[in-house]
């Protein structure tokens, strides 16, 4: 395993890696601080790519000025000790000032797939996130990204600036990783107090809870999933909820109120996110609702 | 020479070319009604490229509403001539339909050096510009792109996208082509009636005149620059003024009113754009001033 901090090391690298025929080229950017869910990414790169390429950079672009850049959890020995032993075969780890030698002029934004769940409550959030994985796209040229579908608004909205801007990558989404317990992986759950950890399984448990209703029959629509969601969600006292929807997936269109879930004719995502004291979690399902036949 | 209309045609003759080692690849993008400005980049990329690649599109992205996109000048037949007697290899040839499949919802746009020049007098063109731009850069994937200094502002927005977004291509700047009695060469000029063709001889003698008068120590700040460039365009009486602007190159930084031409202690740019009639020319000079020994 090679690892570059410079965006000249890490071309070099590449064409080293092409020159020598290794290629499909698979790509998994992160901003470090790796879990399993990371490494489901680079088994799945892996898995699809002869050269497997893992980015960590802490985005300042994508963080909000009240938001946790500064304390971001970082662990690069850490991190560099999970890259080898999943296989990565190059791991770029740029300054701020690599990605970023002058102040960025140029933007790349995706509307509208952007003004709706993370993106209402954190504006900029995915301009950052579209200009900074832009660039890392132009800088490693992979033929398969790979993104975790915890973020899968992130994963709606790169699709769209890849198809957008015909950039020769294809988008990888990978299912969630969760603890046994059902708590979705992320960096940020090392934020959480014991009591707050012990909560924020109302998330995973209110997703498992609407599934199961809509299996029988209980839940049918929209507005009953949002409200199931949100009475289950609500008996967590630390639970603050920041949104709860549901809309079609990839397009993150909402449903017309009322209407059943499999009334969208393709996938649906519910999303949600709640705060547990400082910390923000989200969760989610992407699915398709299976036709249910009408018991007049 | 291959012409190509879908993006799926122009990737596999690419692909074709590559395997044969036939690199660097060159691209000269335009929309088309090619005139001899355009032969110089042609000509240029041939000297630079083993694969010289043009596209021919007008970008209904980059005109404004009331812009003269459905009366832009067309001519395939002509330019295909052109194309095949300047030694291009490849010429892309997409419909609107192939190039915006849908809306597109990603825009890619540059900031500051966007607000003042064209950028002023033509809201939105240059996030028109760039996003078509990033778009065609995708598909091409070129070592070089060709661009002529007519349209010095889009160079410098270009050279900034390029470099902010890590896009691994050259931006080669070409010198503007004039006709004979020195009329920068423009696919607009066709839009010029006899009386109006005449007139605009003003834009460049003013130019001239300017650049003259540094030399001989008559003008020596960025306000005289511009005052004896508007007395000589208003001796005709058919122009109408829509800017003339000195600036820095390719900063595009305006200089402090009454400071020297050589203070900025690089390139500068001298750009006017004047309206005769329906037509809006615009010309430029980018050069380096000297050195002036002050006579005291």
């Amino acid at each position: 395993m090679r690892v570059v901090r410079t965006v000249k090391q890490l071309r070099e690298a590449l064409e080293y890696m092409r020159m020598g025929g290794h290629t499909p080229i698979g790509f998994v950017p992160t901003m470090g601080y790796l879990h399993e869910g990371h490494a489901s990414l680079l088994r799945r790169a892996g898995e699809m790519s002869s050269t497997v390429v893992m980015s960590i950079f802490v985005n300042p672009l994508q963080f909000g000025p009240n938001e946790d850049f500064a304390s971001y959890p970082r662990d690069e020995a850490r991190d560099l000790e999970l890259a080898e032993r999943e296989g990565a075969d190059i791991v770029f780890i740029p300054g701020v000032e690599e990605m970023y030698p002058e102040p960025t002029r140029t933007t790349v934004s995706v509307s509208s797939l952007t003004t709706q769940l993370c993106g209402a409550s954190r504006p900029g959030h995915f301009d950052g996130v579209t200009t900074v994985v832009n660039k890392l796209f132009n800088m490693v040229q992979p033929d398969y990204a790979f993104f975790g579908l915890k973020d899968a608004q992130q994963v709606a909205v790169l699709r769209r600036m890849v198809s957008d801007l015909n950039m020769n990558v294809e988008i990888v989404a990978c299912p969630i990783v969760r603890e046994d317990d059902g708590l979705a992986l992320s960096s940020r759950n090392v934020y959480l107090s014991a009591e707050e950890r012990s909560q924020a399984l109302v998330l995973s448990r209110s997703l498992r809870e609407v599934r199961q209703a809509m299996e029988e029959g209980t839940v049918s629509t929209a507005d009953e999933a949002r409200e199931l969601i949100i009475s289950v969600i609500s008996a967590s006292p630390l639970a603050v909820i920041d949104y709860v929807e549901v809309l079609t997936f990839p397009g993150l269109e909402p449903l017309a109120a009322g209407s059943r879930l499999n009334s969208a004719g393709g996938e649906i995502i519910i999303a949600l996110a709640v705060k547990f004291g400082k910390t923000r979690l989200i969760d989610n399902n992407v699915f398709t609702p299976k036709e249910v036949h009408a018991l007049v």
